[in-house]
């Protein structure tokens, strides 16, 4: 046993950020220092044959054969009805506590699922992930409005530290299927290289400005990033970028109806930055980028959860 | 030659209602009756190598052998560039006078087209096929707003006769894109049976009203077409009657605020009936179904550009 381990980047937890389509394994060491890192194209969508503990062992098998203790923690899809064990969503307010409380062991894994959230009434809304990126997020900053940005992006009320409300906005999942299987991305192929940056930027903007001024909102203007090109006024390689600048321009035409305020960031630091950039076109300048918090999630929720308390390092 | 053909019934035009995916053909007579009608699975997108020629053989030639000089004219996208002949769009506004005025024949075929409109501006429009059926509507019915469920529904603004602005919602795209492709068809598989027809009125209705009462449109909304099944709020087999609702509404919604006042609905029996259901739920209940009046519309146009004038009757 290396002497490393055993000073204070002694390892207290491994914490798997375990998605619809990756997985991340972070080896975490006191006050939630990350040690290593592993990213696996093995989320719950790529596992065959629904072989999780096999998943599980390439992710953090080496891990968990040297520090044998080690307790480990997961958010994500992995806690859904396609994951490995269904964690049942807790309902809003949900906080620290709640999260902590909610955990599902899978059994014979040493391992523990953190619970999704639902928020019910007529338009239901479920998370699955993002309460633990925000209770990172929450290690870092007040109560506040998050957005997340995404395939199914969230925009989060948190006030006393728990989840208030939220609500989904498709937008990534929305630009995927129209580019690939609507009339929209017929301009662009796969393979077409991109637009040169100030080209696509500019058309990115021009899309946000467009439904920001539109008075009824997306449903009109869409075809517009088929029409402008048919008339001459758009490059036809700039109309994905368009065509995103439309569709993010709707969700923050929405999201900014029910949330007003100051804004945080929280996920991959390019999209946020695309995000923050039409924020700025809707005149909201307030916006903190918080980058990836999940790591940070996991952690306070395990030490919540009395999983990373002291006599670990003892444990190798 | 049967006496029939001298008689009122004379043949007096051939009319081709070409789209993307079907062509209809109608033999007509004296004052725009259809005398008979041809449905062929020839829509521009299914003619092979572009034999277009071919296929109006298929749809008209045992016409155009009977009656030689019979006039033949087609609306449609068979006039875009990816059909036969392009015959450029005309601009706002268009009316009978500017579309007899803008076809195109089509070299050696003694078939002419008629051409589509634009509208300019910020967020273009563009229409093939819909102009025609708009002439045809304003022949049983004055000035007005209409509205032309469909793939891409169009709103259609007509005043002194002619199209003054229209609007393209790309609602039948959207929900065909979202059935096959997104995360909101997983519920119902192609071959599954329909749900009960009051099932699935009342999840339509469901939908159209949750979007009617939603302070920011569709955007937040649109997942609940998940959640709710998640959450048990909804059956799995009304998912997507909930979601035609919810892009249906969605589509009222944006319309009514650009368009206000009694409304005609335009084209297919069924679609214009869940239409009028739809806006019902809106509160507004003046609207008049037209039915598909393409026929008509290519019989006035073809008046005015002299197609049907007389001594057609004397060349068989």
């Amino acid at each position: 046993m290396p002497e490393a381990v055993l000073n204070d980047a002694a390892p207290r937890l491994i914490a798997l950020d375990w998605g619809t389509s990756s997985l991340r394994a972070y080896l975490m060491g006191e006050g939630g220092a990350v040690l290593e890192t592993h990213r696996l194209p093995l989320g719950i969508m790529q596992v065959e044959g629904g072989d999780f503990a096999g998943a599980f062992e390439q992710a953090a098998g080496d891990w968990r054969r040297r520090w044998r203790a080690l307790p480990a923690l997961a958010a994500g899809m992995i806690g859904s009805a396609q994951g490995w064990v269904e964690a049942p969503y807790v309902p809003c307010p949900a906080g620290l506590e709640e999260l902590a409380g909610g955990l599902v062991p899978v059994p014979g894994a040493a391992l523990s699922i953190i619970p999704g959230v639902v928020q019910h009434g007529d338009a239901p809304n479920v998370m699955r992930g993002e309460e633990t990126q925000i209770l990172g997020a929450l290690s870092s900053h007040g109560d506040g409005r998050f957005v997340m940005p995404g395939t199914h992006s969230k925009w989060v009320e948190v006030t006393g530290g728990r989840i208030r409300r939220f609500e989904t906005h498709m937008t990534g999942e929305l630009f995927a299927v129209l580019r690939r299987h609507s009339i929209l991305g017929r301009f662009v192929r796969e393979d077409d290289p991109p637009p040169p940056e100030e080209v696509a930027r500019a058309a990115f903007a021009r899309g946000v400005k467009a439904l920001r001024d539109a008075p009824s909102g997306l449903s009109p203007l869409l075809f517009s990033a088929r029409s402008l090109v048919l008339t001459g006024g758009l490059a036809r390689e700039a109309s994905l970028d368009y065509l995103s600048g439309l569709l993010i321009g709707e969700e923050l035409r929405a999201g900014l109806h029910a949330m007003s305020g100051g804004l945080a960031l929280v996920g991959d630091a390019a999209l946020c930055e695309r995000y923050r950039q039409a924020l700025s076109i809707f005149g909201v300048t307030a916006v903190e980028l918080l980058g990836d918090t999940a790591a940070a999630g996991l952690w306070r929720i395990a030490g919540a959860a009395g999983l990373t308390g002291a006599g670990l390092e003892k444990n190798p």
